[in-house]
C-alpha cells in the first residue's frame, strides 16, 4: 500500500486511544436467529456494594454500543483493509442485486484510472453492487412486502439490549440481588406526545415502522460493513456527528480519525461534509472503516466539479455524483429538493438569509436559471437511483433559519410542506426518507415546529440540527443547542445532528467532536427518559446507586465519559486510595451528605426495630407536625 | 495590612485578567432620580456594516452587567479596602437602623479579639448596623408600606436597560439606521405560563412585586457595597454561582478570586458555601469586595462550631451564627426549616437518600432528638433576626432528590408544602422569601414540579439547582442541568443555581466556575427569550446580524464569552486579516453560504427591478410550483 504520509500517516494505524476498550468494559455480542446476526453491546462491570452499605453484588450494566469492532480486542484493526463486510451474505442471498464490473459513474471511473491518485486510494477489492434491473433493494421495499430482513432482526435485538441484557444479568445474580437492584428496573412514566414505544421491540415492529415510513434503516448495499441501526420516533433517539474537511483545513487521516473518535463516544451515524480536495478518496476511506451509516450532501461535491459555480450545475453532473457516491456505499443523501423558486424571495427579508450551504447553492441555481431546480424536477429519477442501492433520503432543509429571529418563518415552513409532498413521492417508490430540520429556534417555538413536521411530513422521521435556543453564545453552541435538542427529541425528533463548540467559528478538532457528541448523547438520553423509553433509566439508576455507595470507579465507568470523570475527580483527590474514599473534595471527609444519609438510613431502620414498643405507645403522634414558631 | 501570603497573596491585588474591561466594551452608568442612583451597564460597540452589505452604522448594544466596579477603568481596585458602600446613604437616611459598637454575636466578638487571626482579618472600619428596636428594615416591609426605595428604582432602571438604552442608541444613530437596525427591535412572542412581564418595568411595579412576595431584593443593610438586583418571575431570570472552600481544598485568596471571576461572566448572586477553616474571615473578604448579593448556608458554620456533630447543634449556637453572618452582610440565608421529623423516614426507600448537606444535618438532628428541628420550632425567632438586617430567606430543599429516580417523590413534595406554610409565616413578618428547588428531575417531570411550587408556595420565587435531566454524565453536569434549567426558567423559576462540570466529582476551579456560569447564562437567557421578556432578543439579533455581515469581532464581542469565541476562530484562521474575511474555515473561501445568500439577496433585489416588465407578462405563474419529477 502506497500511503502518502501527508494524508495518511495518521491512518496507517488508527490512534490507540481511540480503540482501546472503555474502562472496565467488555464487548459482548448477542446472537440472533442465525450465526451472522451478532449484535454488539458494551457491558460495564461493577464492583460489589461496600459492606457498610449491605455488600450486595451489582451485575454489569449493558449499553448501546456504536463503536464497532474498534473496541473489540478480538478484532485486529488495520484501516488499510477496512472492516469485515458484516452484511454481505444477507445482501447476496436476497438475490436482487448484482456486482458491477467497476464504478458506473463517469467520475468514479476517472478517479480509478488516475495514476496520480494511486497513493491516496483505498485499495478496495470488492466491486460495487446495484439492484438488478427492475428490482428495489430498499429496506422499505422489503418491509412493505412483509419481509423481516436480518437488518431488522439485528435492530430489534439492539434496541432492547440495554433492558433485556440487564434483566438477564439480574437473573444471573440470583439471590444476591437486593432491594436496590430491583429498584434499578423501575423508572418514571414518560410523556411521549403520541409516540408509541412498545415495551419490547420485535423484528415485526421494526418492519412495520419501516413499512409505514415512520422509521428508516440507512443501509446501502455497498456499505456491508455497517452494523444495522434505525432512526424513528418509536426507537431510541440517535445522534449524528458531522466531520469533513474544507479547502482550508484537515486531511484524509484526520477525518478517518474523527470518524473512529465519533463512534467511540456514541455517534450513531456520521456525515462526511468534506468540501476540499480528494472528497472521493476521503469518503472511500471513511466508509470502508465505518461500522455506522455514513451520510453526505452530494451537491457539495457536484459543486466542486463545476469549480464552485452554482449556476453551472446540471442534472447530469449531479446524477453522476449520486451514482458515484451510492456505489461507494453512502447510506443517506441530504438532498435539498424543497428549495423552490417561489420560496427564495421569502428569504430576502430575513435576518440571516439562507444559511444552509446546499440551500444557498440551489437558491442561486434557481434564480440564475429562473426555474425549479433539477433536484425537484428530477426527483423521481433520484428515487430510481436511491432504490437501486438503498440510499435513504435525508430531505434537506435548505431554507432553515440561521438565527432565532428567522425561526418558523414562511420560507422555512413552506419548504417543509414541500418536503412532505416529496416524502410521499419517495414512498411511492418505496424509498426511505427522513426530514432535516433546524437550526435556530427559541424554546417557545420548538414544539410548534415538531408538530408541523409530524403533520406535514406524515410522520417521516425528523432529523434536526440542534436547534440552538439562543444566538448569544458563540463558542458554546453545543450547549445552546443541546437545550433545544433535548426538547425536540422529547417531542418526537428521531435523530439529533450534533453541534460542536466551534459552530459558527471554525472547523471542529477532535476535542470539539467529543464535546459535541457528549452534549448530544446527553440530549438524546434526556429525551429517551422523558419519552419513557423502556429501560432508559437503568443506566441513570446504576450511576445514582454507585454514587450513593461511594463506588467512585463505577460512577466514572457507567457514565458517558469515564476518562473525564476520573480526571476531574483526580484533580482534587488524586490518590488511588481516594477512589474508595467515602467523600469527595466538595465537602471533605467529615461533612458528606451521602455519608450522613446512610447514618440516617441506619438510624431509621434501627430505630424502627428498637423503638417499636415506644412507637406503639405514642402511635402516629410523634410524626404530627409541630406548629412553626411554636 | 498584614497579609498572610499563604492565604492572601492572590488577593493582595485582584487578578488583572478578571478586571480588565471586556473587549470593545465600555462601562456606562444611567442616573436615576438622584445622583446616588447610578445603574451600571456594559455597552458593546460595533463596527459599521461592510460597504458590500449596505454600509450602515450599528449602534452599541447594552447588556446587563454584574461585574461591578471591577470592569470600570475609572475605579481603582484594592481588595484590601473593599468596594465603596454604594447604598450606605440610602440605608442611613431611612433612619430605622443604628450602628452597633461591634459584632453582637458571641462568635463575631471572639474572632475579632483573637490575635492569631489578625493577619487573616479584613480590616473593616465600619461598625455593623441593625434595625432600631421594633423596626423592620426589609425591602418587603417598605414595599408593603407603599415606599419605593432607591433600591427599587435602581432595579427598575437595570431591568429595562438592555432595551431602553438600545432604543436611545438607535435614536442617536438617526437617519443612518437602516431596515436591519429596526429589525433588531423585533422579537418573537413569548409563552410565559402565567408570568406577567410588563413592557416597561417601573419602580412601582418593582415595589408591588416585592410587596406581593413574588420577587425579592436581597439587600442586607450590612452589605451596602451591593448593587441592587431582583429575583422574581416577572423579571430577567438570574443565576447564582456557588463558591467556597472545604477542609480539603482552597484558601481565602482563591475564593475571592472565584467571586470576582463569577461576576465578570455574569453571576447575579454568589453563594459562599465554605465549610473549611476560617469561614468567618473568608466570608468577610468576599462580602466586602462583592457588588452582588451573597448567600450562605449558616448551618454549615454552626456545624463547624460543634466539631461536625449534628446532634450537638443547638438553637443558641445557630442563632448566634445567624447574627454573626447577618452583621457581616450576608444577603440571603439558606435555611432548611422544612425538614420535618415525619418526612425523614420517607427518604429511607430512596435511591439516593438525602443529598442536601443541610437537609442531612437537620435529618440527623431530628432523629437524634426525636423532635422537630430548631429551624422549624424557632422559625418566628429567625424571622425577627432576618427583618433586623434585611436578610432574605432562601428556604432550603433539604429533601431534594439526589437522582432522577427520586424526583418529585413524597419526601420532596411534602417538604415543599411545608416551605409554602413557612413562606406565609415569614410574610407575616414582612420578611422576603425564595424557595429552593431541585436538583435531579427528568424533563417530563419539570413542569409539574414548577406548577406545584407556584401553587404551594404562593408564587414566592423559585430558585433551583439545575435540575439535572439525566444522571449518566458525570463530568458534564453543567450540560445535563442547563437543559433542565432552561426549561424550569421558562416555566417560571426566578433564579438558577449553576452546576459546574465538577459536580459530584470535586471542587470547581476557576475554569469550572466559568464553564458553569456560561451554561447557566445560556439557560437563563434562553428562558428570557421563551418567556418573551421585552428586549431579550436584541442581543441575539445583534449577534445574528454581525454574523451575517461577517463582522467577526462584533460576533465575538456581543457574545457571552468574547475570549473563547476569538480563540476558537483563531485556532483555524489565526491571521488578523481573517477577522475581516467573508468566510471561515468550516466552508472555506469559495463556499460560504452566507456569501451566497448575499448574492441571492442582491440578485432578488436587482431581479425585481430589472425583470419587472417580464414579471408583468408572466404574472404569478413563474412562481407556481412545477410538479416533482415532472
Amino acid at each position: 500500500m502506497n500511503a502518502n504520509p501527508k494524508f495518511l500517516s495518521a491512518t496507517a494505524m488508527v490512534d490507540e486511544a481511540a480503540i482501546k476498550p472503555l474502562p472496565n468494559s467488555r464487548k459482548v455480542h448477542v446472537q440472533g436467529s442465525r450465526p451472522g446476526i451478532r449484535v454488539p453491546m458494551r457491558g460495564v462491570a461493577q464492583a460489589d456494594t461496600p459492606t457498610m452499605f449491605g455488600g450486595e453484588k451489582n451485575p454489569p450494566v449493558f449499553v448501546y454500543d456504536c463503536s464497532g469492532p474498534y473496541t473489540d480486542p478480538a478484532v485486529k484493526i488495520d484501516i488499510r483493509s477496512g472492516l469485515a463486510p458484516l452484511r454481505q451474505a444477507w445482501i447476496e442471498e436476497r438475490g436482487d442485486s448484482e456486482l458491477l464490473n467497476g464504478p458506473s459513474s463517469l467520475f468514479g471511473k476517472e478517479r480509478l484510472t488516475d495514476a496520480k491518485l494511486a497513493e491516496l486510494r483505498f485499495n478496495l477489492h470488492r466491486m460495487p453492487r446495484r439492484a438488478r434491473s427492475g428490482k428495489n433493494v430498499s429496506q422499505m421495499h422489503y418491509a412493505r412486502k412483509g419481509i423481516i430482513t436480518p437488518e431488522m432482526e439485528f435492530i430489534a435485538i439492539r434496541e432492547n439490549l440495554q433492558r433485556e441484557a440487564y434483566i438477564e444479568s439480574l437473573k444471573a445474580t440470583g439471590k444476591t440481588g437486593g432491594k436496590m437492584l430491583e429498584l434499578l428496573m423501575r423508572q418514571h412514566r414518560g410523556e411521549s406526545f403520541g409516540a408509541a414505544i412498545p415495551d419490547l421491540i420485535t423484528p415485526e415492529f421494526v418492519r412495520s415502522e419501516v413499512a409505514r415510513g415512520r422509521a428508516i434503516i440507512p443501509a446501502n448495499i455497498n456499505h456491508p460493513e455497517s452494523e444495522p441501526m434505525i432512526i424513528g420516533r418509536n426507537f431510541l433517539v440517535k445522534i449524528n456527528a458531522n466531520i469533513g474537511n474544507s479547502a482550508v483545513s484537515s486531511g484524509i487521516g484526520e477525518e478517518v480519525e474523527k470518524m473512529t473518535w465519533s463512534i467511540r463516544w456514541g455517534g450513531d451515524t456520521v456525515m462526511d461534509l468534506s468540501t476540499g480536495k480528494h472528497i472521493h478518496e476521503t469518503r472511500e476511506w471513511i466508509i470502508r472503516n465505518s461500522p455506522v451509516p455514513i451520510g453526505t450532501v452530494p451537491i457539495y461535491q457536484a459543486l466542486e466539479k463545476v469549480d464552485g459555480k452554482a449556476e453551472d450545475l446540471t442534472w447530469e453532473i449531479y446524477r453522476d455524483t449520486l451514482i458515484e457516491q451510492a456505489e461507494q456505499g453512502v447510506d443517506y443523501f441530504t438532498i435539498h429538493a424543497g428549495v423552490l423558486l417561489r420560496y427564495v424571495p421569502m428569504t430576502a427579508k430575513r435576518m440571516t438569509g439562507i444559511v444552509s450551504r446546499g440551500g444557498s447553492i440551489m437558491a442561486k441555481w434557481c434564480l440564475s436559471h429562473h426555474k425549479e431546480s433539477f433536484l425537484y424536477t428530477h426527483f423521481e429519477d433520484i428515487c430510481d437511483i436511491m432504490k437501486a442501492y438503498d440510499v435513504s433520503f435525508s430531505l434537506g432543509d435548505g431554507l432553515r433559519p440561521g438565527s432565532g429571529y428567522d425561526a418558523n418563518d414562511e420560507a422555512q415552513l413552506s419548504e417543509l410542506r414541500t418536503l412532505g409532498e416529496l416524502t410521499q413521492v419517495a414512498w411511492k417508490h418505496d424509498v426511505q426518507v427522513m426530514i432535516e430540520g433546524p437550526g435556530h429556534v427559541p424554546m417557545q417555538l420548538i414544539k410548534e415546529n415538531m408538530e408541523i413536521q409530524l403533520k406535514e411530513c406524515h410522520e417521516a422521521p425528523f432529523y434536526t440540527l440542534g436547534p440552538l435556543t439562543t444566538d448569544i453564545a458563540p463558542g458554546y453552541d453545543h450547549i445552546t443547542s443541546a437545550i433545544g435538542a433535548a426538547q425536540i427529541g422529547w417531542y418526537g425528533t428521531a435523530m439529533l445532528c450534533y453541534v460542536t463548540p466551534k459552530e459558527h467559528l471554525g472547523l471542529p478538532n477532535k476535542k470539539d467532536v467529543k464535546d459535541g457528541i457528549m452534549a448530544y448523547k446527553i440530549a438524546a438520553h434526556a429525551a429517551d427518559l422523558a419519552k419513557g423509553h423502556p429501560g432508559a433509566q437503568i443506566r441513570d439508576n446504576a450511576v445514582s446507586k454507585a454514587r450513593f455507595e461511594f463506588r467512585w470507579e463505577d460512577q466514572f465507568n457507567l457514565g458517558l465519559d469515564p476518562d473525564t470523570a476520573k480526571d476531574f475527580h483526580d484533580e482534587t483527590l488524586p490518590k488511588d486510595s481516594m477512589k474508595v474514599a467515602h467523600f469527595c473534595s466538595m465537602c471533605g471527609p467529615h461533612f458528606c451528605s451521602m455519608k450522613i444519609t446512610q447514618d440516617v438510613r441506619d438510624y431509621v431502620e434501627k430505630g424502627m426495630r428498637e423503638k417499636s414498643v415506644e412507637f406503639v405507645k405514642k402511635g402516629a403522634e410523634i410524626y404530627l407536625p409541630e406548629k412553626p414558631g411554636a
